[in-house]
Parts: C-alpha cells; sequence; structure tokens
C-alpha cells in the first residue's frame, strides 16, 4: 500500500515526539511492504517564527493531497500573556480543521493497570473505564464572530451551531456507539442555551434511526462531575466544539498521565491525529517527553488508512513497554527512559 | 439586629433542606438576640405551577427590600427534555440574577477530614485543599442574545463582556485574594476567544493595583486537568460565567460530597444564598437530603450580615455532626439521619 502522510512536528515537544512516530511508521512500513511518503509542512509558533504565518498556503494544499498528517503539537507561551497580539499560534490549527472539514475529533479514555497508581483518582473509580469522546470541532463559538471596539471596553464572541454540523458528527457518534456498548451521551447547557437546545433537538431526531443505541442527556456542569465520579458510566460522549474542549481535556487526568493519549480529528477528507498533551515548551527539546501520545496518534492514523493489524501491532508494543517499566520521565521520574529510546523500543518489538 | 430574609424554597429537595436552614437561623436569632423577618417568595418549576411565571413580579420586589435571601434549589426534569419549551424554571433564577446584580458568585471548595474516603480522589491529592472560584454571574453567554430561526436549522447564543463587568467582580476576587494566600488565577481561553482576551487584558491591568496578589493564567481545558490534578495550587479562581459553572461543578466533587457545598451570591444590593447540589428530584419529600450544603450556606448569609461568630458557631456545629458521624444517607448508606434529625442536631448544639 502505498499513502502520502503530511507530517507537522509543530512548536516545544512535537518534533521529538513525532519524530518517534515516524521512525514506528517507518518500521511498520517495512514489516508489511508499505510505502508512506512523507511531506513535512509547517504550522503553529515555528511557522510564525519562520514565515509570518501560523498556517502556510502550501500546509494546506499538501494536507488537503495527503491521505493522512501526523501533528505533534502547538503553542508558545510568549502569545499567552498577549491579549493584542494579532498573529497567534493556534489560529493555524484553527484554520486547518476548517479548511479540511475536519468536524469530528475523536478521543478515546481508556486506563492501564500498570498507570492506576499514578492517576489522581482512586482505583475502584477507573478501573475499566473505557470511553470515547466525539466533540464537533469545525463550529461554534470557536468559529462564530469575535469583535472588540476600538477602546477595548467591549468583546464578543458568537456562538453558531447549524443544523448540519450537528447531524453529521453526531451521526458518526451514533454508528462509533453501534460498534461498543450501544450508549450515547449528550452533553449540553439546553437548560440555558439556544444553541444546546438545538443540538438537544436534533439528537432526540437522529436516536429514532439509531433504535439500538440508548441516549441520555446531561448538562455540562453536571458532566464535568460525573466524569470524575463515576467515569464508568459513559461509552460514547458527544458535545460541541468548545464543552469538548474542556470535558476531554479533564477526562485525559483519569488515565493517569497526559503523556500517552491520542487523537484523530477526522471530517470529509484527510484526517489529523495527534497527540492530546499540548506543546509543553517547558520539556521542549530535552528528549523526555512521552512519545506515547503520538505513537498511539499514529495507530489511529494506521486504523484510518484501513491498516487495523498494523494499528493493533503499534498498540501491543505500546502496552509492551508500559508493563515492562520502559517509561518516559513524566511516568517513573528516578528510573526513566529517554524519548527517543521508547521510539527504538517500540520499533524493536515491532 | 434585625434583618429582612426573603426565603425561596424552590423546586426538588430545596423545600426540606431550606426549611432546617430556616431553623437553624431561628435558633441563632433567639441565642444572640435577633429579629429575621422572613418573607417566603416563590421562583423556578415551583413557581410556574403556581403563577405561570418561574420569577413573579412581586419575589424581585420582595428580594430588592431584603437584606439577604436564602434559596434552595431550581429545575424540573420535565423542562429539560423538551428544547421547545417557551418557560423554563431557570430562566427565573437567571432573571433574579439579573434584576439584583448578583455579578459575583463565591463557590468555597473545602475538604473534611471525616469525608476523604468518599471522595473520588486520593487523599494525598485533597488533604489541605482550601480555595475559593469567583464566578462572574450576569454577562457572558448566558445573558448575550439568543436566536433560533423558525425552521430550527440555526441557532446562536451571543458571548459578550464589558471591561466593567469584568473589572467589579475582578475587584472582589483581588480584595478576597488579600485576606487570603495571595494567589489568584485567571481561567480564561485567550487563544480563542475575544471575551477572554479582553479578560486577560483587564485583570492583567487591575493586578497592578493589587502588587501584593500574584497572579496567573491558566486556559479553561487546562484547569480543568489541575483541578483535579492539584488542586492545592489554587487560592482565588477567578472565571466567566460559563466556565464557571463548570469548574465550579467539577471541584465541588472533591470534597467527597455535593451535598455540604455552600454558595453566595453577591452584586449591588441583597446577597443570594444556595446551596450548590440543585433539586436531585429524585431524593424530594424523602427527607434524605443532605441540609448541610443549605445550612452552611445560611452561615455565608449570617457573615455577610456582619455576624461572624454566629457565622462561626453554625459551621462549628456542621462540623461537629460530620466528625461525629451524624449524616445523611448520602455520606452514609447505612447508619444515616434524616434531613430533619440532622437540622435539629444542629440547633441543639447551636
Ligand atoms: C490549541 C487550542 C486551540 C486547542 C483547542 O482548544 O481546540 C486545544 O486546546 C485542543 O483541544 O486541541
Ligand atoms: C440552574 C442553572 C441555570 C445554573 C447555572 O448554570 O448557572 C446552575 O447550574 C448554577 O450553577 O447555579
Amino acid at each position: 500500500m502505498e499513502k502520502n502522510i503530511v507530517v507537522i512536528e509543530g512548536d516545544g515537544i512535537g518534533p521529538e515526539v513525532t519524530r518517534q512516530s515516524v521512525k514506528v511508521l517507518n518500521t511498520i512500513a517495512e514489516q508489511f511492504g508499505h510505502t508512506f511518503h512523507y511531506t513535512y509542512c509547517l504550522m503553529g509558533a515555528d511557522a510564525i517564527d519562520k514565515t509570518g504565518n501560523p498556517l502556510p498556503d502550501e500546509t494546506i494544499e499538501a494536507c488537503l493531497n495527503s491521505d493522512a498528517i501526523l501533528f505533534g503539537a502547538i503553542g508558545h507561551p510568549k502569545y499567552d500573556n498577549d491579549p493584542t497580539a494579532k498573529v497567534r499560534p493556534e489560529q493555524g490549527l484553527l484554520k486547518l480543521r476548517k479548511s479540511l472539514q475536519l468536524f469530528a475529533n475523536i478521543r478515546p479514555v481508556t486506563t492501564y493497570a500498570s498507570l492506576h497508581h499514578l492517576s489522581p483518582l482512586k482505583t475502584k473509580n477507573i478501573e475499566g473505564v473505557d470511553f470515547v469522546i466525539f466533540r464537533e470541532l469545525t463550529g461554534g463559538i470557536y468559529f462564530g464572530k469575535k469583535e472588540v471596539n476600538e477602546e477595548r471596553t467591549q468583546a464578543s464572541d458568537d456562538c453558531v451551531y447549524t443544523r448540519e454540523e450537528i447531524e453529521r458528527v453526531s451521526h458518526l457518534a451514533f454508528q462509533y456507539a453501534q460498534q461498543r456498548r450501544k450508549k450515547l451521551t449528550l452533553v449540553d447547557k439546553a437548560n440555558v442555551l439556544e444553541t444546546s437546545r438545538l443540538w438537544r433537538k436534533v439528537v432526540q431526531e437522529i436516536a429514532a434511526q439509531y433504535a439500538d443505541v440508548a441516549v441520555d442527556f446531561l448538562f455540562v456542569d453536571n458532566a464535568a462531575m460525573q466524569i470524575i465520579l463515576n467515569p464508568k458510566q459513559f461509552d460514547v460522549v458527544l458535545t460541541e466544539n468548545m464543552f469538548g474542549d474542556i470535558i476531554s481535556d479533564e477526562a485525559s487526568v483519569i488515565s493517569g498521565s497526559l503523556g500517552l493519549l491520542p487523537s484523530a480529528s477526522i471530517g470529509k477528507g484527510a484526517a489529523l491525529f495527534e497527540p492530546i498533551h499540548g506543546s509543553y515548551p517547558q520539556a521542549a527539546g530535552k528528549d523526555i517527553a512521552n512519545p506515547l501520545g503520538s505513537i498511539l496518534s499514529a495507530a489511529m492514523l494506521l486504523d484510518h488508512l484501513g491498516l487495523a493489524k498494523e494499528a493493533a501491532l503499534v498498540r501491543e508494543a505500546a502496552e509492551w513497554t508500559l508493563s515492562n517499566s520502559f517509561v518516559t520521565k513524566d511516568i517513573d521520574p528516578v528510573n526513566f527512559y529517554f524519548t527517543s529510546t521508547i521510539g527504538e523500543l517500540i520499533c524493536d518489538y515491532v
């Protein structure tokens, strides 16, 4: 099989973790006789530094012509505390999501027995947790009209949703639920927001087409509690963009390490795969970051390309490192291995 | 001292818990020689049932003429799953917040050693947690323009903030931080939202007037993680309306029981005090709900009236019940006391 993969290393620890994934993809390609063509592109603070633009046109172009995108991380503190900055790294990622119509962000939340001791939650609360968050990714308040008046005495962000935007991600989520434990929870704030009431109405309607899926509804404030109080109750969680940003990051603490959680953003064309951990600038360049988030994202990428066996092997290798204590500093601050060593070990296993 | 208190029992378990607080306030009045005049008013589903209006004008009127408001809970499931309902209980509370200009919601997050075993978090993560969330309560997306077109194919909610709205709650939060450990954390999403950038800018400016307070900034997605990963890092957390709704409920799981967390909403005139637990309709009328959230809200009310000694005594009584296992069913499902019994015990102690 021959595939075109765009690689965007991005900011902070993005480059060093992404390189491990590329090594792993190369090993997979060798073992299984595939050819992966890589196109390296810029986005984020790195792209601003080099081109002045957080998302150069060539990056969009390359992504549109690719089969999948492997992405590292975005963001740099120098932009965060300057509320008047005109150009920001995050604009690059938001624009890419919009340009590629990556309307669904998929975040599996799973736990590993060997990491239970690292979780802030009691083991009995997290054993067997296994759910997936579907976050709508190209609508809502992220993309609505933003205004600030000249004197900076008033600002606004508009949150807009259309029925179509809700429908397409909902269908995906229902179909996913059908392949799993057949439960879907919509998270909204329908007691206050008009957009949430539209979400609830559309999801109630769509539910009729998936009679085998049990549906329930949670207000986002309650959901923020339930994710910690009783995460086992969830199977597929569906929600809008901003709520999804918050609750998916909240849910990521369950596993005990943010460093190993992957994500996929899919839509009409090419799909994008990235670890959830962000650019983590304090660790950049030190070869200490956990590459598993990126490597497990590469596994999701392989799945997306239809290479299920290959994906399973990468996951097996990742779990093998964890259960044999081949781990990075975030997991064991005393006996730890370097980012690049974990990458090698996974390649060797594969 | 003579004071006028409006009592709004509200929905679900609201009436039964509020009645315990009134008993406690009466006992305090007797002990300390105060006179509290109570005016009972309607709001929420209860008010809709009786008057068709979730917030009758008489309620607003009475509140405006009162020194403080003791409120139970709001909400009924029959409205939640009907996205087309025109009248909703929550409209009552939102309108009251706006009418009384209750612009700051204050939520203490504390833990009790005797309840550590009930927390979903490991004890080492929660020992000594003690922070307060300041949530802006009368602006943002809750009160912006809401629209839905006739065919229900598109809906929108506008999030607007003015500099003044941000300033007034920020000053309160900074002053509060000065009385505590002198740390303030602003939670926003300044890498995406224009309103958040205004928040960050205004808070940066105000910080200059409170040089003794250390300020930091967290994106809301990161805050949702930090609240669980390391809640001890927080002293005063300041945030906008919607983020505050989500993270304050999230933070409420730390203590091990939602049933005992109080809140205060303050502004220009009368202030409102309510437990955070909500109407919890499944438990209504069974005399099993935990009255401590309401009773500790009454303690905040006493503080607000300048009755610090009285407030401290109520808190002491509440802690005495907890450490002597006089607890409701939510805390001990086997050996439990009724709502009304806990109320009596606290009165006896006082
Ligand atoms: C970087 C930022 C714009 C982004 C978001 O909020 O969507 C990130 O937090 C994420 O969740 O992917
Ligand atoms: C009832 C509802 C409107 C309210 C809110 O979201 O503000 C509640 O959740 C709260 O936090 O007080």
